[in-house]
This record gives structure tokens, C-alpha cells and sequence, in this order.
């Protein structure tokens, strides 16, 4: 199969109540990365959208085939992912296979999300339905209960005192903040103390409210094109070079992974592979960090920190600019937000931006970055991994 | 890149408010296509899973990753797709790419819904989400009301009396109870007469009750797999020769196309362009017939019929078993049901039957079909074509 390369990515801002639909925010980001691309809307030869829950923030379905009219893509395939948080990077992960099967030479991915708009204030409880309906959400399961249960189990299973373990899950968040600052798509730009996480109210034991990543509106898109085409259109292309995917089901019903992510293990394995990589080889990464907790798990489970020791590494300063795996210098979901749908498109489009080294200017380049790593959750089982490297 | 066939296939009753859940009503379709192909959950290495609206109806997004769960095939990628109506088509036509490509060799593919949970009783307006939220849902906009002014317009452009159609469409109607009379997964096991559905009550006019397919609950999957898999496998394989989708955006705003629909031609023409095949090679054909009139337009759309003819042509028998072309054999959406999600995969479903020679005992086999297709429209925008061939 061919090489395919990222040739122009876009990005909204990320905020509280968006005064545009999701069409106009996808569109917005899509025009971005299309124009970075060097091309026209007529160029793009499909589209794939990644979203959560467009019926119940906007009343509508199926809003690809809507983006691909409004950017005047007439009539190309649209086609809408959802895997939860998951949703865009699964989009990209399938639009990589189209081009790199030679079937297209030029497709548009990305997502879009009113999160905020997703039943407030019941969002939490609206997003709940990406757990097992049959099983968890009669027994009132949430993405916060189910992460602070997550978080008593890492306590346990390492040994790790849960005053321990809160210092350092603040460490995450304090990290992720003083990154955010320096983004400009970003929703929250306010550095955070240690003491304040610590403060702050509690949202399900032990996760206090700055554990927590907010809900958010916003899109993000990459242009997505086969090696041939790339080096026509940029000198800075940034190529797919390993993908990964796996549904493990509802995780509370692992135990024998638990705080583990079985999912996880799985996909990132296929991407390494076939990437011909591993973690020693990641110079920066993208994890999913809907919680403090997340991150820690996270980070482990793609094999960038040993098991039970991610909250020392932190803590150390080993996860920053400058130490041993940059992580989540976008700000991460924590402090950049949360759009559900467009989470794994904006955690790409900062990827590609540390890849082509285009961030000096925002004070958190990582400097000499070659390869990097996206980690996106879906729910409570789907994982989606992307390994990116510079030309 | 590869030949692509299906090995198999499963299908579950279709029906008004199914006891069984959206996952429960998948995996038993999809146990029968594993089952047919000879192989096991194990086997599967990923999982599209077509649903529409399983959040309104059950509460739950991301089913396929339980879906994956409850078949026992841990951790492999499992993938929703989201196309309204067409949401099982566009599932198994990206199937198709992932095997042909070489990615994956077997790839199970098909689509779930509880359309009659989907809000009932106001299912109709819960569905108008695949309209356009910003333009057409607040004019008021229903699939019932966009399908009755279709009509109006047909009858305009092809000068036909509205008296004259309106017994054309009852034709289709009759047609479609008539061979799902025969249709063991049928919801609707009863003939009716063209006096009887004229008599029902207006739904929009010019549509009837009759004129109206039902909401349904079911599920349908098929077995993808590289042609060398597929010949270990089966001595009945069916390929995907070709396969087309298009998104038009809202069809309401494009006058010049209506009462045709433009995302179909385009479709349709990369299918048949995929296969070397035209409208004269097709021997069976199972199209979106959510309303009588969408009969007729889609027939006229995919080439089967001249544009304005193909009321004459079901008026004439042209269209039942023996005529020139045989369409809707199954019962079609009107008679057989349409679970929005699982729709596309039931009219592979059928077309894979038929091309196997399967359905003598149901009095409902195309002689000597060797090369059906299959067209889904999703929403007022999408449309997915497969084209598939006999051995």
C-alpha cells in the first residue's frame, strides 16, 4: 500500500456555547486545512466526520452530507464515525486506508461537536449513553464515576496512598494548564496550582473538579493525501505512518485489566507495528486525558511510563518540554477542551503542528520532534491510535 | 487491489417493537453470516456496524463496541457508521475497501436499529433529524412531506396525471406486500390491492398510509472476505464488483435535479464504472423504497426505467419476477420494513440470495440472477451503492 502524508490541517477555537453549528465549525476547520493544503474544495474526493452526538445537541443526523454541500464538495462520499470520544480519529484512521489503498488520492477527516449544547446542564449525564446501556447505565455509571473508580483501583493495585496519587493527578492538570495558556485554540487559559486542584469540589471520589476536562464546542479537519500528491502540494508533509483500533467492550466488566485498558494495549501494538516503532521512539504524544487519572493510565498503557510509575513521571517534570516524553503540550483535553467528535482531529492537527515544528512562536515546540503519537478514547472501550513522523 | 466477496450472511426478523436490544438483534445476524461462512467470532478481525439513532431509542452510542463484546470478538476495531438510512451500505461498502486493500481479510459488516423505540409515537419527527436542522426541520420538513412533494413534482415534469401516478404507486405497493407475503423475515405478511391502499387515509399528499413504508426493528450482517479467504470458504462466494456514494446535500435546494436525485446518478455511475457493468447487466435489484414514489425515482435514477416511465413499467409487471427487471423482491422497505440502520445490509442480504439461487422455496427466486445491486438512500442527502456479482 502506498504512503500517505497530512498535507493542511485547521482548527477552531475551543470554547463554552459556540455561537455556530456544528456544520459551520467542521466547515471552518475544513477550509483552514484545505487552503494550508494548497487546494480547492473541488479537490477533495470524500470526507469523513466525526461526531457524538449531533442529534441531541442540534437535532441532526448525518450533517456530512450538509458539510460537504457547505463547502461546496458536491456530491463527494460523506461519511459520519462515531466511536464517542473517538469518533474523528477513527474517521482519519479510515480515511489513511482509503488513500493508502490508492482507491483516493486526496480525503478531508476530521469531526465537530456542540458539547455544550449536548443536554446542558445534563451533558454528563447525556454522554453517559456511551457506556453499556443494558448493563452500566442502569447502575448509573458515568464517565466521572467510572474514572474515579479507575482511580481507587491505580491506588490499590500500586500501592500508591490516594493523598499520593491526587498530588500527582494534580500535577497532570497543572501541567495541561500552564501548556493551555500558550494555545490560542484553547478553552481554558488559566494556570492552576497544585493547592487549587486539591481545593476544589469533588466530582466523584477522588477526582476533584480540576481532575476533570470540560465539555466544549469546536472542529478540527486534516487533508489527508497519498506520498505522490503530498510532495506536490508541501515540503512539509507529515505521514500516517502507523494506525491502530480496538473495541474491548465495557470496561468495567475487565477486571483482570482494571485500571488497565485492554483496548489500548491492542491498538497502539498494531500501530507500533506497523509503524516499525515503539514508545522509546515517540518524541511527543497526544493522550487522551479526560481525567488526571486518564493520563497516567494512558501513558502506561502506550508503553511511554512503566506501570504505576506515570504520576512519578509527572510529578518529575519528565512528561514537559525538555524531559523524557513531551505529553498533552497542547494544554490536552483538560485545559485545550473537549468537543467529543473533534477530540482525535485536534489532538492530530497539534501532532502535525510539533511535527513540522510550527510552534516556536506559541512557546511549546518540542524541539527536534520527528515522530508522534495520537491517543484517543472512545467511551469506555474504543481506542484509536495514529503514529505521525516528519518527512 | 483484491476481489472482494461475501461469505455469508444473516438477517433477523423485522418487526414492531422487538423485545431484544439493538446489540442483542446485531450479533444474532451476525452469528448466522459467521455461522454460514464457516468460521468463528475469533476469525473476525473488524466490525462495521451500521445504527441511526441508537441514542434516542436505547440510550447508547457506540454500540459496536459491545457488539464486539457480546459476539466474543475481544479487541478488534469495531467501527459505527452513521448515513441515516443508507448507514449499513456505507458500512459495508468501507468493508469491502479494508479487505480489498489487503488490510484485513475478513471483515463482518451490516447494521442494527429499534426504529419503532426511536421516539414513538413520534418517530417521524425524531427521524426529520436527517433533514437539515438549520433549514429544513425548522420549515417543518418530514421524510412524509419531502417524499409527497416529490410526487407533486413528478407529476409536474413528466406530465402525468396525479390521478395516473397515484395508481402507478399503489402498483409498487401491492407489489412489494406481494412478494413479502413470501418473505419469512417480513414484518408485513398480508397482500394488498390498489383499491386499498387509494382508500387509506393521507399521510402526505399524494402519499397514503400505503404509499409509507413502516419504522421496524431488526438487524441484518454480512461476512467480507478476500477473494482467496472467500473460495476456502464458501462454493457460493458473491463478489463486490462495485460499489458508489454520494452525498448531495439537502435535496430540498436542488431544484434543477428534483424530482431526480443527483447523489444517486453519481453513485450509481461509480459503481457501475467499479464493475464494467451498466443498467442493462443488472438481473435483480433491491432499491430504497421508503415511499411508492421513492420506488420509481430511484428505478429512473439507477438506469432501470427511462425518466418518467418506470410507473408504467410496474403498472405493465416489468418489475416482478419475469419482467425486465425484477426490483424489490424481498418485500422492499414497504413491506419486509425498514430498520433505518440495518436496512442496506437487508437488501445485500437479499441480493446475495437471490445470486446464490436461495429463494425457490420462498416462490420469490430470479432465475438465473447473476448480478444484482443495491441502493440506499440515506437521509434527503446520501446515497450507497453496491453492485454484486455471482461467481
Amino acid at each position: 500500500m502506498r504512503r500517505v502524508a497530512i498535507v493542511g490541517v485547521g482548527h477552531t477555537d475551543f470554547m463554552f456555547d459556540s455561537p455556530k453549528t456544528e456544520v459551520e465549525m467542521f466547515a471552518e476547520a475544513a477550509m483552514d486545512a484545505i487552503n494550508e493544503s494548497n487546494l480547492k474544495p473541488k479537490d477533495i474526493q470524500a470526507i469523513n466526520c466525526g461526531n457524538g452526538l449531533g442529534d441531541f445537541s442540534e437535532g441532526q443526523i448525518m450533517m456530512q452530507s450538509y458539510i460537504a454541500d457547505d463547502l461546496g464538495c458536491f456530491n463527494v462520499p460523506a461519511t459520519r464515525f462515531e466511536g464517542a470520544c473517538a469518533s474523528a480519529t477513527i474517521g482519519i484512521r479510515d480515511a489513511a486506508m482509503w488513500v493508502a489503498s490508492g482507491y483516493y488520492d486526496i480525503v478531508l477527516a476530521g469531526g465537530t461537536e456542540k458539547a455544550t449544547a449536548m443536554g446542558t446542564p445534563l451533558a454528563t449525564r447525556t454522554f453517559a449513553m456511551g457506556h453499556d446501556s443494558r448493563y452500566e447505565s442502569p447502575a448509573g455509571m458515568t464517565f466521572p464515576g467510572f474514572f474515579g473508580m479507575l482511580a481507587h483501583l491505580y491506588s490499590s493495585r500500586y500501592n500508591i496512598s490516594l493523598e499520593k496519587l491526587k498530588e500527582q493527578m494534580a500535577m497532570v492538570s497543572v501541567q495541561s494548564h500552564e501548556y493551555g495558556v500558550r494555545n490560542p485554540h484553547a478553552q481554558f487559559k488559566k494556570e492552576i496550582s497544585v493547592e487549587k486542584v486539591l481545593s476544589g469540589f469533588m466530582v466523584a471520589s477522588p477526582l476533584q473538579l480540576l481532575d476533570c476536562c470540560p465539555f466544549s464546542d469546536g472542529a478540527a479537519a486534516v487533508v489527508v493525501a497519498s506520498e505522490e500528491v503530498a510532495k506536490k502540494l508541501t515540503n512539509k508533509p507529515v505521514y500516517i505512518v502507523g494506525t491502530g483500533q480496538a473495541s474491548s467492550g465495557k470496561m468495567s466488566a475487565q477486571y483482570k485489566y482494571l485500571p488497565r485498558i485492554r483496548a489500548r494495549e491492542v491498538s497502539v501494538k498494531q500501530a507500533y507495528d506497523m509503524a516499525g516503532l515503539g514508545p522509546e521512539d515517540i518524541d511527543v504524544c497526544e493522550l487522551h486525558d479526560c481525567f488526571s487519572i486518564a493520563s497516567i493510565i494512558a501513558a502506561e498503557g502506550l508503553g511511554l511510563a512503566e506501570y504505576g510509575k506515570a504520576g512519578d513521571l509527572w510529578e518529575k517534570g519528565e512528561m514537559r518540554i525538555g524531559g523524557k516524553i513531551p505529553i498533552n503540550i497542547s494544554g490536552g483535553l483538560k485545559s485545550k477542551g473537549h468537543p467529543i467528535g473533534a477530540t482525535g482531529a485536534s489532538q492530530t492537527y497539534e501532532i502535525v503542528k510539533q511535527l513540522r515544528g510550527e510552534l516556536v512562536d506559541q512557546g511549546r515546540q518540542v524541539d527536534g520532534a520527528r515522530v508522534g503519537l495520537v491517543d484517543t478514547l472512545g467511551g469506555d472501550g474504543i481506542i484509536c491510535n495514529l503514529i505521525l513522523k516528519a518527512d
